[in-house]
């Protein structure tokens, strides 16, 4: 295990700073006879959100940190989960939240005053309605039935969740890559409810290079034979061999140029006597075959789409500002802090810099920094200690 | 057609500055009954090399301008080919060649003074033996059968192609890219036989981060069930979707972010009332499935196999000067003309300026330029003028 491995898995369950095992919770926030109306005009209904808190409800409701995961990122942000059998697959393995190195009981995100909530976006495949949810106009999962989702979708479901809890206000929303637009989002459409607003690793909308990149790996996906046009579940075989190259592809982007020089440079990696050939040769190759093999027993390719496509279309400027991010900026009441990452170069330095300019001039209290780091746009998850004392200051004060 | 598209066509092929119509020769180099011993150890016999040359060999056969080309290119550089059936298909549109615009009479590589040759690698689907070419041990292509060849293979056939000619030493190589790493090898290989080199928009090896991309592009068409284990010639269905997954990919390594940014931004181009959906919608997804579409038409996803194998392989310093690239460049005696683009991040300027420092440090005459352009990697095929510009007074001083 890589060091960075190693602080991404965090103290065990029975450490003292790990918020222990954890369950996840499902509530209807939607009904079924009183569908909502999605951003891009079509509706849906029921819908059930999966979502995990952590630390104690202040009497007040005044002690909430929202947490908005990542593209295929889950409700499980810290301590440890039994393995959950969804859609007839394990999606989950054993093993801690994905950010348990920064939300615990002393941690950055102080669970012991803090009450953490982190729900799972729509159209996922843990536990949140999503594509392979049953559609009830048909009895079958949806598949390329459910209809596009947005991040402003998401966040409206956010809202929903917190009316649900009785949750008026929250001290902060935190998210890292589409979690920070969703972090933007959230303060974007409803400032009255947004104390403070971190962004981490994510522009205020997605590059055309970004674009690109989702658009190839949809090919890969919408292109394999057995996708099916989305109708897989059930069947012997789904487009595996798509959704890894989509996430292969997708890795390469979260990695920097340099960081992947130092962890594989060029180095072989050949089985003994294995000659030269088409096989996995290169380290490098070892690596992103894992990354893909690992991905497709975790992740639903139809979610994969529809996730990606919401990054695609996330433009705070043009949603919230008739094309201009200040325009957009002058809605937000919540003070911010950014924080971006030299290497990432899918939300560059320079995009999310951009957005501080925004707040900045718009009179928001902002807090930019741009940490050195080695790994790319991974950072958000990997740098831990470096994101830990910026949020562990900025939610303090 | 956009500007850089009409530079690229260049001049028709009755003006006065164009090298006019064009054919390409076949040369056996390779007979059947000598095959050569390839880098990697295997053997090949026997190999026809195809090669366009232009202008006139001096009486002293000293005025030869080699001209290596890029992975997916050939040995059509300028004028106007006619459309030629390979393998049952039409591997070629009637078009200039893809340098039209630096070739020619009076131009950069001034055809009235060079005798320029390029031809066509070996493992290449456009004439030179390659996977598409029949096995004589079976009679039928060979396919994957065919062996694994490398840029120190490549260079050999050529080589072995200037003895044909008679031609004992030749005035330049030049070449971007993979053919960038073709100059570089010439130089190192046969040191006796380079005065200049000129190595455009390359490096002495490819980054971890380009193999990875050859990667995730190889594994897009190995795991495409036509590909049927390289074994699709004749069928129905070649594995075209791998094929233009893998294309899709590399062209947005081939350009800039900023570059994408200008050219596509977030500009959508649905059709009249096209829903939104996983269809194309951003003007940069109609761009790369424009890419795919037309290369699935022009190239063999077993050369495309090979080739980028080749890329991945190649490292001048291991194969020369045991990890020291100062070590290998000791053997150059040609001077040197290398150019990085500032953009280019596919090979990245540092890792062109290491190339010439290294040659500094031997003793090698060397003309580093690092030119400003927003077209990323693809800038030695598009920035015509600043790089004909460099090459026109490289060649003459």
């Amino acid at each position: 295990m890589s060091p960075e491995d190693k602080e991404r898995r965090g103290s065990g369950p029975e450490a003292s700073d790990s918020v222990g095992w954890t369950s996840a919770r499902t509530i209807r926030l939607v009904a079924a006879d009183a569908p909502v109306e999605l951003e891009l005009g079509d509706t849906l209904g029921p819908i059930d959100v999966e979502y995990e808190t952590y630390g104690t409800l202040s009497p007040r409701k005044d002690n909430v940190v929202f947490i908005a995961h990542a593209l295929t990122g889950d409700a499980h942000v810290a301590g440890w989960d039994k393995d959950t059998e969804k859609n007839g697959r394990t999606w989950r393995d054993r093993k801690p939240g994905w950010w348990d190195a920064v939300v615990g009981p002393g941690k950055a995100i102080d669970t012991s005053r803090y009450f953490v909530i982190c729900p799972n976006v729509l159209g996922s495949c843990y536990g949140t309605t999503g594509p392979a949810s049953i559609d009830p106009l048909t009895g079958k999962p949806y598949g390329l039935h459910f209809p596009m989702v947005t991040v402003g979708d998401w966040v409206q479901l956010h809202a929903r969740l917190l009316d649900a809890l009785g949750i008026a206000r929250i001290r902060s929303i935190i998210g890292g890559s589409i979690g920070g637009q969703q972090a933007l989002e959230m303060a974007l459409a409803f400032p009255e409810r947004v104390e403070r607003v971190v962004v981490l690793a994510a522009a205020p909308r997605l590059s055309a290079q970004g674009v690109a990149f989702n658009a190839v790996a949809r090919y890969c996906i919408l292109n394999d034979p057995n996708f099916s046009g989305g109708d897989y579940y059930g069947r012997d075989k789904g487009p595996d061999a798509g959704l890894a190259a989509a996430r292969m592809l997708a890795h390469i982007t979260y990695l920097s140029d340099e960081g992947m020089h130092e962890k594989f440079g060029r180095r072989l990696q050949r089985d003994g006597d294995q000659k030269a050939g088409f096989g996995i040769e290169f380290a490098v190759e070892s690596y992103l075959d894992y990354q893909g093999r690992a991905f497709v027993e975790r992740f639903d390719a139809n979610s994969y789409l529809y996730i990606t496509r919401a990054m695609d279309y996330y433009d705070a400027a043009a949603a919230w500002g008739g094309g201009s991010l200040v325009e957009a900026c002058r809605r937000v009441k919540a003070s911010a802090l950014v924080v971006s990452f030299d290497s990432d170069w899918l939300y560059p330095p320079a995009d999310c810099r951009d957005l501080a300019l925004a707040l900045t001039r718009t009179g928001t209290r902002v807090t930019y920094a741009e940490v050195p780091s080695r790994f790319g746009h991974d950072s958000f998850l990997v740098e831990t200690q470096k994101v830990g004392r910026l949020l562990r200051s900025f939610l303090a004060h």
